[in-house]
């Protein structure tokens, strides 16, 4: 196999260096610079070492999505013109999949943008958990990779027999791909708006979760109000006790006072972002490994 | 005809506006927002305006380049989505159009990726004195404006008989634009290094400046630097007095007052940009007329 190589963007510093430690990898610091004007500048050295090889593109959207999407195009043109075998692009967080269709006439698909443009720059991306499965449908050059199960391992730890729980119908398949590999029941909530009162409940689907433990996945924790009420809702059907993994925990504003009030025990997360939250409550797993599994799949074809 | 309507980007209301009062033409103000974790959202409201017409947007990439990239195409995507019958994007101010070349092995050419990721977007694009014309080489949906005639008129109502300067032999399109149009001579700077002494001084090419007014033309002043210089060296030279047009006057920092202590007399520009500097030093020329002519051509094609 030729070698291969890391190269991070300015939001993947971190990231880089635990994947180059945990697989012996080589990485490449990219020069930087941001002119008077705000232009950014970067420049990959050691040119020597892109020819021929396999270039691992890795930076994630958050924070200041806008400089990542540029810089991502940067990277990529940059190192294509370099003739490298391959080019595999991680995207951990790829920002706008929110913005996955038009909810409202008049708007734009800012995730299909995002998208589509960097994939006209990159041979293969890997993005981790993306909001919506729909904009990758047919795409058989990106790979959505879920590390639920590493997250909910952590979980039973504390816990036997867990209920996984998506907090909509949309969410299901994060619920269901966790709770197969672990031999797990899962369900989805579902919300029920009474005709008279207009009070609005969410429930289980189908399950009874009286008196067991629940975890809570999901793609993303932004300002922590849909997971924060998800908490309460369950705690009110009788749940003993909430835990919750994301993918992408943003965590803006008080989202950790947030869900500690609603009731959450604990939050299980990945190092997906450009940022890390230190507190007791957050635990960051380890997933590295899983992710190199795939990139050598990748990188064999 | 079919009906126009104007949408303006958010560094472009003013200029947008001054469009709209010159031709009448109808703005549609878009709708937009900041997610808390620094998502962009746009929409365009009163789409019923869209479908069957011919919309122009506009939006200007400075400041912030980089949030007006990804702006321009939401725009963009937004409004093709409402059937419109023809899109024209004005871009005044291109940014990035300076990184038009690997300057260096291992760098991107980020003015190919902002110009080429864009075109995919619209059906025709206008912008002002492009850096390097080089760019656009073969793009014939894309059309480079010069306004250096009507800023060089004000200078005429000043001194009769400048001589039209470029800083430097790559920006000489831009002297010879505005020397056939208004009848006038032009030159440009040559670098010399003394071999012994490694003395740097500029010269004109061909003309003697001696004793006459010159007005030194170019795309953009960011930190005033290169004019600044150009300024004192043809000062040297025995030239009289010293006017400059530029089209894009970013003017970082203490460019002003770098330009004055240099001895530049008068600085003319357009409206370009998202911001103005209010300062009887510079004088802004109005071009909206000119620019709707070639807007007119575009839409009648």
């Amino acid at each position: 196999m030729s070698s291969i190589v890391l190269i991070p963007g300015r939001n993947a510093y971190r990231l880089a260096e635990k994947l180059s430690l945990t697989t012996n990898t080589p990485v490449i610091n990219v020069q930087r610079k941001l002119f008077p004007d705000g232009e950014h500048y970067i420049r990959i050295p050691g040119t020597e070492k892109i020819k021929g090889s396999t270039v691992i593109v890795i930076e994630t959207m958050y924070p200041r999505q806008n400089d990542a999407f540029i810089e991502i195009l940067m990277l990529l043109d940059a190192v294509r013109r370099l003739s490298p075998r391959k080019i595999v692009l991680i995207v951990p967080y790829l920002a706008y999949s929110r913005q996955d269709k038009v909810f409202l006439e008049g708007e734009p698909i800012t995730g299909k943008i995002v998208l589509e443009t960097i994939l006209k720059y990159t041979d293969h991306m890997l993005v981790y958990d993306i909001h919506s499965l729909k904009l990758i449908e047919g795409k058989s050059n990106v790979k959505n990779l879920l590390f639920f199960d590493l997250m909910v391992s952590k979980v039973l730890e504390k816990t036997r027999n867990p209920v996984i729980l998506a907090p909509d119908k949309g969410a299901l398949h994060r619920a269901k791909f966790v709770a197969e590999k672990l031999g797990l029941e899962y369900d989805y909530l579902v919300k029920h708006r009474d005709r008279i009162t207009g009070e609005v409940t969410m429930e289980p689907k189908t399950l009874d979760i009286k008196d067991r433990d629940v975890v809570i996945v999901d793609d993303i924790i932004s300002t922590g109000g849909t997971i924060a009420k998800a908490t309460r809702r369950v705690l009110e059907s009788g749940a003993r006790g909430v835990y919750v993994a994301v993918t992408h925990a943003l965590l803006i504003n008080n989202a950790i006072g947030k869900l500690k009030k609603a009731g959450v025990e604990k939050l299980y997360t990945i190092d997906s972002l450009g940022i890390r939250h230190e507190d007791s409550f957050i635990e960051y797993v380890d997933y590295y490994g899983r992710l190199w599994e795939t990139v050598l799949e990748i990188v064999g074809r």
